[in-house]
């Protein structure tokens, strides 16, 4: 059972976004990831205390799931490097559209994470790497009717692995899939998920964000990090051990 | 003229550092690279207004060279989240030997830059990249008769490019010297220099450095960084332009 | 049931080959993976017609292993070709020890495959990627007895994934581990196994192997490659769609 | 001096071709490089003896520039396969536009190159790796008015960097430019450059091409491979010298 949690700002929302999603972006990717079998899912937010992000719950979550937009600058610093030190030590961490600028995505990347933007533009994303788990049924390229343009030059890292890369009708380009390690952690960004575009709905947009859950769930996960001390060397037990 | 700036915490300064490198490690690196025609030197240290690292300062410097072991919680956040900052807009970053847990060094990858160690080993340096810059002139190896034991698993994010790679006596392997791009600015991890150890003496370890610093050097560099709201877009230029 | 071909040249084997590994490396490697129930096994030899890998044989392999020495110029340039269209189109391949001579492997690398190598030495390898599937269930590091030392440089690309260092007693390291992509095909290279030391029996070799298996069983299989010519595009299917 | 020879297969040559790049298309290359003061240029064709791509003509050569279309299969082996070892010895290799399928570009790549394609589309190039030596001076984006669509998937390796990106107006995108190492060589890919179109008469075009050039010339260059036996290890030598 991979134990996932979905987090969302959730200030601030408005009628439009309540439209597209009712009961917000988390509400309903809970539903669509809940029906998976092997997926246990729980939701939190920003309002609650520690934004329902207490060493607890993460320490009991496998895979969580970011989406912001507006309210980055109220993440407290505290979470935010609580995220990141659970992902240093397995805790897998997908960023979900405007989580460009998430505190725990920039602070994962090392870079800023700026991009290019506009509104209500027609995406085509196309499949770069074909044979990656998180490609698995995606075909050649899907459509989507009404996205937000996110175009290069993106501030990331060279993502360890380039999945998916978008076409925009007002022609720009992005990396759109782009996956990185992070300590024991694994790291997946997605571009599509605009609050009050339907994105979320598209069969194959699910069907990634599921792929990426399977993917990014821990291998190792460890208590607490070190640098060790190896007072005594390989080679000296070695040539003790041939006494 | 790349203008460079030479970090050292040198709090705490112990005779037997003092011994090997009088006036610290900065300044003997200081007279090491002030010989090269085209490199202008700096050093700032800890314990100085804002560690030596103003806004004014870093304006004026192409590449930081940061040194640290002790002190890495004495650096102000304000002075880390800078000098990120300037990585970002183009300054490079070459983080010699312990600074694998400095802060800059870490809030750059990502991870938690943690490594296994050992005081007192032989090393012997190999060259993976060969027709790197950062490698023009060094030999297939190179040794260094007593340096601390650095080794895997280093806590890295992949490296763009893996340069060096470090032999121990006592049975370890390390990625010794490694690259990556972190926005406009280039960053450089470079293993040896223990401050006991003569390594910094060594002269395939100066033209390493040296090599370092020319590769590092700004290619391009921003005042201000941002998210560009392209509200018209490049296809609905072109397609005005062709009425 | 992931279906594997273990390949050997097999010619001119000798006696002191023979004490360590009865019937012969291919022989030995078929036990060894043939007790797992996802694995079906056959092998193949250089002796035999089109060398044991006619169209037929390679069709129904999903992963192919290679062990090869001093045969490589007795593999036909179109066995050889056959092995490498068949990774392009899905195949995997794992190239084992002396195999980074052999044509399908230099082929697929599009390198030389050379490096610095010596007889009868310790190797300790270190794990650098420790949540890559891989390297599941192995240790920080395990231990060699006696294996022919393998040097950088190593010419090959830059792997995709590097999983695995290798330390020699002698004083060399070595990529001893590494995974690439080739068309739709996974690629790794693995640098333990001479002919006569005893690493193929070494449970973490072992395990390692049957790591490599699984994740480089084919995603996508392919009959055929081509370069689609798309007369209609995508815009205009999309926007003929929209009258 | 940079020593450039700029290949073409130059067949079956036909008016509209002649039209817009009269003498061919390196003729044409060959008027715009050899204006730089560090270039000095030749060209070879197919119908030479050897293909112009004689031994002598190689080792002469820093940087082979490569444009072929229909008559890939008529490049003799023996020629392809001499221009990868001079690639694996340090030569620099350019391969352009339809260049993706030429015999020297497989066989460095390991992969098809295999593309989706077709004939007449507009072409906006964006700049992915704004600090990349290739990338100098070369704006946000440029465009191509007219140019072959040229898609994903694109077969080939992941790119040691990813430097520019195609989108084209009918809704394809592309890793319109990319570099790997192979040996000691370099190699840079560039899609732009069908032979019926104005591609290689635009400034950033030229700009990229003569980069390229610039960042492919060899630093090490070497007259043979080899895998050489290090029957004395350093180790020994090393503590031999210590008695």
């Amino acid at each position: 059972m991979i134990r996932i949690t979905i987090w969302n700002e959730h200030t601030k929302i408005t009628q439009d976004v309540l439209d597209m999603y009712p009961g917000g972006i988390h509400a309903y990717l809970a539903e669509v990831l809940g029906v998976e079998e092997d997926f246990s899912v729980r939701t939190a937010i920003l309002e609650e205390p520690e934004h329902g992000l207490s060493e607890e719950v993460l320490k009991e979550t496998d895979v969580l799931i970011w989406w912001g937009h507006n309210a980055h600058h109220l993440v407290s610093e505290e979470v935010a490097t609580r995220v990141v030190s659970h992902v240093h030590r397995g805790m897998g961490f997908i960023a979900l559209h405007s989580a460009h600028l998430a505190k725990p995505f920039r602070y994962l990347m090392g870079t800023s994470g700026n991009l290019r933007w506009r509104d209500n533009d027609f995406e085509r994303v196309w499949t770069i790497a074909p044979t990656h788990p998180i490609a698995a049924g995606v075909p050649e390229y899907f459509e989507l009717e009404e996205e937000e343009m996110y175009g290069e030059h993106f501030d990331i890292p060279t993502p360890d692995e380039l999945i998916f890369m978008g076409w925009f009708s007002g022609g720009e380009v992005f990396r759109s899939g782009c996956t990185w390690n992070r300590g024991l952690g694994k790291v997946f960004y997605f571009q599509p998920g605009h609050e009050t575009n339907a994105s979320f709905k598209h069969p194959v947009v699910q069907r990634v964000i599921k792929n990426a859950v399977r993917w990014a769930a821990p291998v190792v996960r460890k208590k607490t990090l070190n640098s060790p001390h190896a007072i005594v060397s390989p080679e000296a037990k070695r040539l003790e051990g041939k006494k």
